[in-house]
C-alpha cells in the first residue's frame, strides 16, 4: 500500500461527490426540474463546478501525483491505482497546460454561443452563428497546442482526448475503406427506396403500451432495475451516479415507436456497461466506460448488432404483435425486420439509418480535419458541408438548419468527439464478429438467452471500466487492436442481402 | 453597502450551493433512485455534508460575523442583510458550542440509531431500542447544556432551536388551555362515532384520477407548476431548491383518496410559502420559511381551516364527483363534508383528525419535559405514554409498535421538533380568525376565488422568509403575538356544529 495514494485519495473522493451532485443535478433538469427552475440552479451549479475543478486542479493534487509517478512509487500501487494516476495525469496536464483566464475567456464564450447557435439554426441564419463558431475554433486550436506533442499534428490532440490511441492515420485509413466500399452501395441502396416497406410504423401506437415494451427490453437485455431506472427526457441519454445507480431515459412519439424500442435498447447497452463496471473501482476516476468510442460500441452493439437483427426478434416479435395486433397483425416477424433496418440517405445524423450514418460522420470528421489542419475560415464551412453530402450520401440541404447547423458540438467547443460515433459502431461490428467465434450467438438470441452475451462482455470489457484503454481492451479480448474491415464487411453482408443487390 | 458583507458572500454561496446538491440528492432517494443506490450515494452524500459543514464552521466566517456584529457595521447592513447576520450568528453559536469529536460521535450514533429504532417497532421490543434512545438523549442534553444561557431551562434551548421566541412559558399555557376546553369535548365527540357516515370513503378510487384531482386542487390552491413539480414518494413532503423550483411529493392508495387529496392540500399549503419567498433573499440564508411552526402553519391553514370547510368545497366538490360518479353520485356536499370532519381518538398521530391531533402533541410534549427536566430514564417512558394516551383520549395502546415506538423523530435526536405540529395548526387558526376580519373569506371560497387569500399571505408572511420570526410576523399581520384561544374556539365551535353537541 502505498501512503502518498492515501494521501491522494481524499482530494478523489471529494472530486467523486461533487461530481455526483452536478451529474444528479444535470439529470434532474432534464427530466424532472420546473420549467422556470434553471436561473436560480445554474448559479448553484456554477459554484459547485468551480469546487468540482478546484478539489482536482490544486497544487496537493499537482505535487501528490509527481511524487506518485516515480519508479519507486509506481511499484506500490495496484494495477488499478496505476491506471488512476495515469489518468489523473493526463487530466491535470490537460487542464493545467491552459491559463485559468484563458480557460474562463472560453466557459464564458461557450455560454454564449449556445445560444447563438440554436438561434441561428431556428433561423436559418449561419452567418449570425460564423463569428462565435470563428472564435471557438480559435481557442479550441489554441488549448489544443498547449498539449500538442512535438511531431503531434494539432487535430490529433483533439482525437487522443476523446479516444486515446487514435489518430488522423487510424481514421484515415477507416474511413478511406468506407468511403470506397461503400459509396457505391448507398447509391445502389437509395436507387432502390421502395424495395422494404415501412407505412405499418407510422400508425399510431400507444405511448402506456410503448412504455411497458419498452421497459421488457431494457430488462431482457439485462437492465438491472435495482441498480437504475428509466426517466423521460426530451432526448434520451445514459447518465450515473455510480454501478449502483444508472439511469436511462426515453423519449415517446405516438407515430414512432421504433424510436422508443431502438433508443431504450441503444441507452440499455450504455447501461450494461455502467452497471458492469467492477465494485472495487466504481467512485473511482476509472469508474465509468474507457471512452465515447467504446461506451458507443456497447450502445450501438445491442441496438444495431444485435436489436436489429432477425434472431433478436424471433422470440419476442410476437410479444410486440400482442400488444400491437391492429398496427402488427399481418405484419410478417420478416417484414417487421426488413422495416427497422430500411435504409436511405437524409440529411439530418441523428435520424440516419445503420447504413448511412458512418458518413454523415465522415463529413464531420473531414471538415474538422480541414479545421484543424487547413484553416479553411468558418464562413466557408457550409459549401464545404453541402458539397460533401452531395457527394458521398447523394442529398444537399437546401438550408443550413437541416445542414450545418444542426448538431450542437461544435457550439460547445466539442471537436474530435464526431469520429467517437463511428468508431462506436465500427467497433461494435468487431465484438459482434468476435462473439460470433467464441459463442453460438444466434442461437442464444433465438432463445432470448441474452444472459451469457452481457457476461461475456462484462468479462472482457465492463468490468474495467478506464483501468484498460480502447485498444487494451480489444487485443485482450479479440487478439487484435482496431480493424474497420468486420464493420465494412457486416454492412455490405446485411445490406446487400437486405435489398437483394 | 457593507464590504464586510461582501466578503461573507462566498462562503454563503458556496454553503447554498452545497445545500441544493443534498436537497436534490435527499429528493432524488425519495422519488426517483433505484433500491440499491443508497450505499454509494451515501458516501457521496457524507461527503458533501462535511464540505456543506466546513464552508460555514470555519475561521473566516467566524471572524466575519463577529466583525458584521457590531453596531459600527450594523449600520451599513439592509434589513435582509440583518437579518442573514443574526441568523448565521445564531446557527454559528449553536453549532461551535459542540466539540467537534463529540458532534460526530453523536452522527455516528444516530446513523446506528435509525435501524435499531426501525427494528425494535416492527418487532415491537421496546427494550431493544431503550438503552440506545438513553444515549442520545444524553448526547442532546448535553449539546443543549452548551448553549443554555443563564437563567435558560434546557428543554427551551430545544424549544427556541425550533421556535425562536417559544418556550415552556408559552406552550404550558397553549396546552393546558387546550387540556381544559377540548378533553371533554374529544370524549363527548367519541361517544357519537356513529354521528357520521364515512363508509363511501373507503371504496376504490381509481389512482389516476385521484392524481388529476389532485394536480388540479395544487393549481386551484395556487401551486405554480412552471415553478414545481409533484412527484410521488412514500410519505408526502415538500422541499425546494429555491423559489422556482418547489418540490411537493403524494402517494397514493385506491382506497383512501382523502389521503391524497388532503396531503397535496397540505403541501400545497407549504409550496405556496416556499413559491412566495422574496426573489432577493431566495438563494440566502433566509430565504425559506421562518420556522417549523409558521411553516405547518401554512400547510394546516390549507389543509384544515379551509380544505376541511364547506366553502371550500361548494365550486369544486360536483368535479369530484364528475371524476368518481359510481363512489359519489349519492353522497350529497354535505356528507362529503361531514365524512371529512369525521373524528375520533386513535393511537396514531399521523392518523390522528384535527380535533385529536394536538392531544397526540401534547402527550409527547410533556414527555420530553419529563426527559429534559425530570430526569426520567428512558426505560420509564413506555407506561408514562400509554397512561398518557388513556387519560386525554381514552384509547391506550397495546403494543410499544403502536404506542411509543411510532414516531422516528426521537431516533434522529429531534427534541422539541413536535410542539411545531401544534404550534402550527394554532398559528393557522389564529390566521384564519384574522383572514376573516380583513376579507369576505367565506365568499371567496364560494366562488372558488383563491387568489386574494394567497396574495395576502403573500403579503404578509411568505415573501419575507426568515427575515422575520414567528412572533414578528403574527403581530406585524395580526397586531397581537401568539394567541392560541383562537384555536380553541375555532376547535369548539366546529366540533361541537359538527356533532351536535
Amino acid at each position: 500500500m502505498s501512503e502518498l495514494y492515501e494521501m491522494l485519495k481524499p482530494h478523489l473522493d471529494k472530486t467523486y461527490a461533487l461530481n455526483v451532485a452536478l451529474t444528479m443535478l444535470s439529470f434532474d433538469n432534464s427530466t424532472a426540474a420546473p420549467k422556470n427552475a434553471i436561473e436560480n440552479t445554474s448559479k448553484a451549479i456554477g459554484l459547485l463546478s468551480g469546487e468540482h475543478y478546484n478539489a482536482l486542479i490544486n497544487e496537493d493534487v499537482k505535487r501528490l501525483l509527481k511524487e506518485l509517478s516515480t519508479e519507486q512509487e509506481q511499484a506500490f500501487l495496484s494495477f488499478e491505482e496505476k491506471a488512476i494516476v495515469k489518468k489523473l495525469n493526463k487530466e491535470f496536464k490537460q487542464t493545467a497546460a491552459i491559463p485559468p483566464e484563458e480557460f474562463q475567456a472560453f466557459q464564458i464564450l461557450l455560454a454564449k454561443a449556445y445560444p447563438i447557435w440554436e438561434s441561428a439554426k431556428n433561423k436559418n441564419d449561419y452567418a449570425s452563428f460564423a463569428p462565435t463558431l470563428e472564435e471557438i475554433i480559435r481557442y479550441s486550436k489554441k488549448f489544443a497546442s498547449y498539449n500538442q506533442e512535438e511531431d503531434q499534428k494539432l487535430y490529433d490532440v483533439q482525437l487522443d482526448d476523446y479516444e486515446e490511441g487514435f489518430n488522423m492515420e487510424i481514421l484515415d485509413g477507416f474511413f478511406s475503406k468506407l468511403r470506397s466500399a461503400l459509396v457505391p452501395l448507398v447509391h445502389k441502396v437509395n436507387e432502390k427506396e421502395n424495395a422494404i416497406q415501412t407505412e405499418f410504423l407510422s400508425q399510431d401506437y400507444e405511448i402506456d403500451k410503448q412504455k411497458n415494451f419498452c421497459r421488457f427490453l431494457a430488462e431482457y437485455i439485462g437492465f438491472d432495475f435495482n441498480r437504475g431506472v428509466i426517466a423521460e427526457s426530451e432526448h434520451p441519454f445514459t447518465t450515473e451516479l455510480h454501478n449502483h445507480d444508472v439511469r436511462i431515459t426515453n423519449h415517446f412519439q405516438k407515430s414512432q415507436p421504433d424510436f422508443s424500442i431502438f433508443s431504450v435498447i441503444h441507452e440499455s447497452g450504455h447501461a450494461l456497461y455502467e452497471q458492469g463496471i467492477d465494485d472495487a473501482i466504481t467512485m473511482t476516476p476509472i469508474g465509468q466506460g474507457t471512452s465515447m468510442g467504446m461506451h458507443e460500441s456497447q450502445s450501438r452493439f445491442y441496438e444495431n448488432n444485435l436489436g436489429r437483427s432477425l434472431p433478436f426478434w424471433t422470440p419476442i416479435y410476437s410479444r410486440l404483435q400482442e400488444l400491437f395486433p391492429k398496427q402488427l397483425e399481418t405484419v410478417s416477424l420478416e417484414q417487421f425486420y426488413r422495416a427497422v433496418n430500411h435504409a436511405h440517405s437524409s440529411l439530418i445524423r441523428t435520424e440516419a439509418d445503420e447504413l448511412t450514418y458512418p458518413f454523415h460522420i465522415m463529413i464531420r470528421y473531414e471538415i474538422e480535419k480541414l479545421i484543424f489542419e487547413g484553416n479553411i475560415p468558418a464562413s466557408e464551412l457550409p459549401a464545404i458541408w453541402n458539397q460533401k453530402y452531395q457527394e458521398y450520401l447523394g442529398v444537399c440541404p437546401t438550408t443550413d438548419t437541416e445542414g450545418i447547423l444542426q448538431d450542437m458540438h461544435w457550439a460547445l467547443g466539442s471537436f474530435g468527439y464526431f469520429p467517437s460515433y463511428a468508431l462506436g459502431s465500427a467497433i461494435a461490428a468487431q465484438i459482434y464478429h468476435h462473439l460470433k467465434t467464441v459463442m453460438p450467438l444466434d442461437t442464444y438470441l433465438e432463445e432470448g438467452n441474452l444472459k451469457p452475451i452481457q457476461a461475456y462482455l462484462n468479462e472482457h470489457i465492463h468490468r474495467f471500466g478506464g483501468a484498460k484503454n480502447t485498444q487494451e481492451l480489444l487485443k485482450d479480448m479479440t487478439g487484435e487492436p482496431f480493424n474497420p474491415d468486420y464493420y465494412i464487411s457486416y454492412l455490405t453482408d446485411k445490406y446487400t442481402a437486405l435489398y437483394d443487390l
